[in-house]
């Protein structure tokens, strides 16, 4: 029997989908290889309303159960493909495959790479992504942080606590971070910005002993044992062309009520057009998808909204 | 000196514009008549991810009390009139004015009324729009909640736990509310429905008596010791006519980054568009519209987004 509708993704946005969509009854399945996606590694959030200060974990772990409690189902594997039958959507996994009437997509995004010669080679010897699970390793040590958003920044004040000496390279002299996480690195003593600086490559035998840097047309040579990856993110929407509308950054394209371009598919979250990927954003737009897809279910049946 | 950004009301939207705005250390104010708005009136709030349930006023004081620390500034006062010049925005408030070079409406909704005759000459003596607040008062009394969408069924959910007999006039026999509730509701023993029906009079000497209701084409008089009218909410824009576009509810229209037909206006929360009136999504669009308002308070000074 199909479902009315599947989520696919069990970050922040897909969880409150799930619990939004149970909510109002509706039969619901969430795919997703891993449960809280982003939020998980994110240490300490202090921009999601109602809390003066969480751990992401634990603010994820708080959605789960929730979605849970109403009586969410969840099935961890992967979704490979999207086919449309008639009115209902076929969703194939890895091992078999969901009908569902609607989807929302809340499949968030990965870290970007530099694509610089040693990254790949070294990661996990001395590259990271995340320093939150990673950062701990390099205690009294030195290490590098490439990026100017708030991932690099907040980054890079974490690793400040832990590393001897943390290095904030960036390719420009303006940070899109928060003014507030900014100031607060710049009055750190252990942390040196490299600014209008291009990382050009990194270097090591087993793992990871430098980085080099194009500063000014000079390259030079920085002695690291750590380099973490801060340059944002991307969606991995390949598997959707042809099927939904993306951007030029293969973002899923929404309108204000997160409808995609395909009528009874909806997103919501990271993996969306909005530029700013926040939690409490993505949080509202999974209200919004679950609300719009239930007014898509129940066309006909009369209004669905408090508003009349 | 002009702030950069004025936000207009205090509820979940505002204050979630207001963190945002101080989280990008903008010069930031906000102007209100209260604090909390409708959700002050609200309950406990079972859907805002992050809390299993959270009574509305405590939430939104959390919101508050972060965005004081944050160092928003408090304007207790109405605007009047907004007017444009250059590149500022003049606010006329009750006392004095306001400039600001960005403005943020999160103004909400008021409730709607039913119109009929002793609506207005009884409120107060038996008539009320906020059962959280009058539902006390009914303690062993009988009430009529009149309503369909998820205001009407919470309230009857909460005044049955209070009443000797609530009955639920709802003038279709379909509900626009979340099915758990509407369940829950049919299972209360002392809650009647009155489907198909629609209310012609509320009837009372000093205080309400009675409740006119006609059904079926026919008319019978429900004795009740108090009314709550939960029919949903409108807009307060006309203030607005002509400054940016409104659709035809009054509500003021927005694009997915929340901004408004005018450029540096934006708007957030019950007061746009969007059908869903649910407190997450007011508190995404407070973070969108803040976000968004940086970003054209500083364009030209390079991107503001974390993905590139």
């Amino acid at each position: 029997m199909a479902y009315d509708v599947v989520i696919v993704g069990a970050g922040v946005a897909g969880l409150t989908a799930a619990i939004y969509a149970r909510r109002r009854e509706l039969k619901t399945v969430v795919v997703s290889i891993d449960v809280g996606g982003q939020t998980n590694l994110a240490g300490y959030i202090e921009n999601y309303p109602g809390f003066d200060s969480i751990k992401g974990a634990e603010l994820v772990k708080n959605f789960y159960q929730k979605a849970i409690s109403l009586g969410a189902e969840f099935v961890f594997d992967e979704v490979k493909e999207i086919k449309k039958q008639k009115d209902v959507f076929r969703l194939k996994l890895s091992k078999g495959h969901i009908d569902a009437r609607a989807i929302i997509l809340a499949i968030g995004k990965k870290p970007r790479k530099l694509g610089v010669k040693g990254e790949q080679e070294f990661l996990g010897k001395g590259v990271s992504t995340c320093s939150i699970c990673d950062g701990p390793l390099y205690k009294g040590k030195v290490v590098a942080v490439v990026g100017g958003g708030n991932s690099a920044i907040d980054s890079a004040l974490y690793l400040a606590e832990i590393a001897k000496k943390v290095y904030l390279i960036h390719r420009r002299n303006t940070f899109v971070a928060d003014e507030a996480s900014v100031n607060k690195l710049k009055s750190k003593e252990n942390v040196e910005f490299l600014l209008n600086a291009v990382v050009k490559e990194i270097k090591g035998d087993k793992v990871v002993k430098a980085i080099v840097v194009e500063q000014e047309k000079k390259q030079k040579e920085i002695a690291v044992d750590g380099v973490f990856v801060e340059i944002g993110f991307e969606a991995s929407t390949d598997w959707l062309k042809g099927l939904i509308g993306l951007d030029e950054k293969g973002q899923i394209i929404i309108d204000s009520l997160c409808q995609t371009s395909m009528p009874g598919i909806f997103a919501a979250g990271d993996c969306t057009n909005i530029p700013f990927k926040q939690v409490v954003i993505s949080a509202g737009q999974g209200a919004i998808a679950a609300l719009s897809a239930y007014q898509y279910l129940t066309k006909g049946k009369g209004a669905l909204v408090d508003w009349k």
